[in-house]
């Protein structure tokens, strides 16, 4: 009994040892495929995620293996690719590079305690029941933010593309200028080599779906360097990739650098999860499983936690990846097993062949990977349906283009909150008038010949009540009264009001008093359930026993002889 | 034709010249006997909030007298009661006193900088038609905040009733130690003559509701001190008002100074408006005439922008005078003129009488008046309603109290926010049964019994929903999907839902379609107008025009042949 229940409680805390027993033979084929094609794709992705990041590519590496192994154990999802994405590796640069320079040891080990932050706060997320934080990030805010980053990640790539080492680095229009002005400086070969892997990546994805394109431009741009030996002409080259298996290491602490990363680290928590979770419920649904998202937090940040010990930098669920790994076969986390196993392998015996791997095709995959990510057809969908919602798009991409990453997502969430709460202040307000052609009470401004009793205005409200919204309603009656002196009734039709709070039913008796004193008396109609108990816990049913029980516009009108 | 157009411009920009051509001989002794019974009250009370506002008493009475003229020209309220008032006052003293000593010339000059600011604030917040920012002021906020300021004022008054120079002057809970800490030193003159005045004061407004309290005991202060000399006997008395009109000042402008005062001139500029506009609105709806709020922000705009350049400090409509003004027969802003003038008479020939009013008199007018801000029913009502409403009563009052008074109503207003953001986002949703004695669905929870088809689940929406909420939604379905996975059809029944935006209308398409591939169909029912014509602009009627017709459960339930 008491071994059940401890059973129970390890379950609960480590799903794989939901699957881990119950593990399928029939399932190890598409397993075992999966896992292999995902970590042809990781290697050089995370090699070009790492240098996009600031890092020496074997970070890239690093950190696709232990983060891996333990979101296995911990992660809900079954098809989640854990690793390193492009959104994050750029919020990385940018948070990091302010206070350190990118390359240097000092940087890495800054990096390695915003690994560590990342994982501690997704952990404690988690733990907390916190994962709801992430609905505030509006799909019109993601959709902007991902698109100006996918822009600055896309220019950012350029310096290695044309074989430059611009200066400008972050400000968008300054790359550009600088690359513009410097024109006459770019290496033909490395432009040369870069566009090629650029229009084969392209051709790859769209035609030949079934070979991983970057695993091609990977091999055939090595052989190229290596039998043309361009790295003499000035082709940048990868280098020297340390063999071997991922170093221990302790993330530098200091007070200092943990307040100076606290809001990228936040931002990459919330970020990260956002991307993980949207893929996981996604496959989740197709395959009628449930993840559960304050165990996905707890997932990755013991993965993110994990890895900041053993040389990484902050991973996630990477959307591409997780989506080949899917259609790749694969059922259960053994599949992300195997493709750990692999890159510790590559780790340990194949490092030596990224030697002569040229840096412009790191950037070119990184290029062709974002562009994708630019979704204009949203901005476009939205502007169609609300303007207002489009507006939200624009801003968060002109913000984060031109001001800066994390503001731009800062301000994106405020301005996104700010509708939704300006739009929740002016409610919708109908006043009524009786439709005889259909029995029922309708809008007099959509129906004209609506008929109106001289004495009596009935409105509808379209929302539901609360202290920012209750002006306007007063104000909107206090408009109609004087434009209508000789009106003796008003019938509020709560039917669409849904709820109330405390303040909002404070300010209705106050409004209901003073238009007494003018012998204007009130009604309400229709009030749903949840509403009439507030208003019951308001003493309502001693104070305004008569208001509460006409079930309809029509009852009210009833019971004053109309 | 062109004249007319001009005076039509004219009445628009300046109310009076609405009134003024139009006034009625039998409005006079109305407002002058108002107009009197004011400047009673305001003698006194004017000396009193400057004190309080660490001003020489002086400029409480200046600031009584331009601004009112301007605000009788400009404002939009008959009877408005304009001047200084206790809450402004004690924002004036936390804002200024932590750049500046009180009493100090440049701490004069700033407050004077502070006016114009207030001034320019509410005159630019009226012209942009702003004034509906403060509906997000909650009325829990504002009685939390006005509760715990009062009692801050109140104390803050404590040094000048015993008598005792008190060192703290901002914390309560030190003002309250130091005071028992050093019991002895209490001058028992002072201390007497204080406590005399609150029970005169609070006799006076309960009693003898006639006779303005106030006026008796300054008189009867100032004889006493007069022929008993007790200023001798270390009663601090009030001591040389300088004489004659309000001297011309300028406002000392830096750069600095405006940056340091901007939150506190904000948060005037709010506060005040406030509870000008409350008051203005209130009498208003009795009289059954209109203000307008964004004209109200410019006339008291245009009165504190004129003040500070008269040695005045920050003014606004005050609660107490207003409600005087009025029950004593004001019928127009006449009254508020005959005010003013006679404050500048007393300023030309009276102030020597003031000579031997006690520090202490003036203390316990202010604690009386403030006594009654104190409002601890609203907070029991919002607990007994809605508990979350109380917590934000609670956490203003404590905040304000204990951590600062700009803080506080920050505070404040973000928790209600965040409460009211909340709660949108865990909208209420039912499923729905038939129930066959009433023929109606009903939520399954509250009717047990109510027939659920094993196919078919319905579910009701009690709420707009927008980006925020559109998650929980998603996952309450899925929920119930996996605990009943013989579904085939879900209908939502939308007759709750009042608003859309875009990105909720992506998230349900992305819903309906992922829970298509699993062969479960979503209907829509009782859709509302305003939610049809937008989903009909994301195309809903090519995409999904089977969906949007059904105007009720059963009409849904019958098109799948249910």
């Amino acid at each position: 009994m008491f071994k059940e229940e401890v059973e129970k409680v390890f379950k609960k805390i480590i799903p794989a040892l939901e699957w881990i027993p119950k593990y399928k033979r029939s399932d190890l084929s598409g397993d075992m495929s999966a896992g292999l094609i995902v970590a042809i794709m990781l290697i050089p992705q995370g090699m070009a995620y790492a240098m996009l990041a600031g890092l020496p590519p074997v970070i890239g590496l690093y950190a696709s293996t232990v983060p891996l192994l333990i979101y296995a154990l911990f992660g809900t999802s079954r098809q989640l690719a854990v690793g390193p994405v492009a959104m994050v590796s750029l919020l990385v640069l940018a948070g990091v590079s302010t206070i350190a320079v990118p390359g240097t040891d000092e940087y890495i080990s800054l990096v390695l305690l915003l690994m560590l932050m990342v994982g501690l706060i997704q952990f404690l997320m988690g733990i907390f029941r916190l994962g709801f934080v992430v609905n505030f990030l509006s799909h019109a805010v993601i959709s902007a933010f991902t698109s100006a980053a996918a822009i600055i990640i896309g220019l950012s790539q350029l310096k290695h593309l044309i074989g430059v080492s611009l200066e400008a680095d972050k400000d968008v229009l300054m790359i550009l200028l600088e690359a513009i002005s410097r024109v006459s400086e770019i290496n033909p070969v490395t432009f040369g080599i870069g566009l090629t892997s650029i229009v084969l990546l392209i051709v790859f994805k769209k035609f030949v779906k079934k070979i991983p394109g970057p695993l091609v431009v990977v091999i055939l741009s090595i052989l190229s360097i290596y039998h043309l030996q361009l790295h003499k002409v000035g082709v940048k080259i990868v280098g020297e990739v340390p063999g071997g298996l991922p170093p221990i290491y302790l993330p530098a602490f200091s007070m200092e650098a943990i307040v100076a990363l606290l809001p990228i680290a936040i931002t990459i928590s919330l970020i990260g999860f956002m991307e993980s979770i949207a893929m996981a419920k996604a496959i989740a649904a197709k395959e009628k499983y449930k993840v559960v998202p304050n165990k996905e937090l707890i997932g990755l940040g013991l993965a993110n936690i994990g890895g900041s010990f053993f040389a990484g930098y902050p991973v996630t669920g990477g959307f591409s990846r997780s989506a080949v790994n899917y259609q790749s076969g694969a059922r259960t986390p053994l599949a992300t097993i195997i493709t750990a196993v692999l890159i510790l392998l590559t780790l340990l015996f194949f490092t030596g062949l990224f030697y002569y791997l040229p840096n412009a095709v790191l950037a070119a995959i990184i290029m062709v990977a974002v562009f994708s990510l630019i979704d204009v057809k949203e901005a476009k969908y939205l502007f169609k349906v609300k303007k207002i919602d489009g507006w939200t798009w624009v801003i968060t991409f002109v913000a984060t283009l031109l001001i800066g990453i994390e503001q731009g997502i800062l301000i994106g969430v405020g301005f996104s909150i700010l509708v939704f709460i300006w739009r929740s202040a002016y409610p919708h307000m109908a006043e009524l008038g009786y439709l005889q052609s259909e029995g029922v009470y309708r809008n007099i401004k959509r129906y004209p010949e609506a008929q109106v009793d001289s004495e009596v205005m009935i409105f509808r409200v379209d929302e539901s009540l609360y202290f920012a919204n209750m002006t306007f309603l007063e104000d909107k009656i206090s408009e109609r009264i004087t434009e209508k002196p000789q009106t003796n009734w008003i019938i509020l039709d709560f039917s669409g009001v849904n709820s109330i709070d405390a303040v909002a039913i404070h300010s209705l008796e106050e409004l209901m008093d003073a238009f007494k004193n003018s012998d204007i008396e009130f009604l309400l109609a229709s009030i749903k359930g949840p509403v009439r108990d507030l208003l019951k816990k308001a003493d309502w049913n001693t104070k305004y026993s008569d208001k509460l029980d006409h079930l309809s516009i029509d009852q009210a009108l009833r019971s004053i002889g109309k």
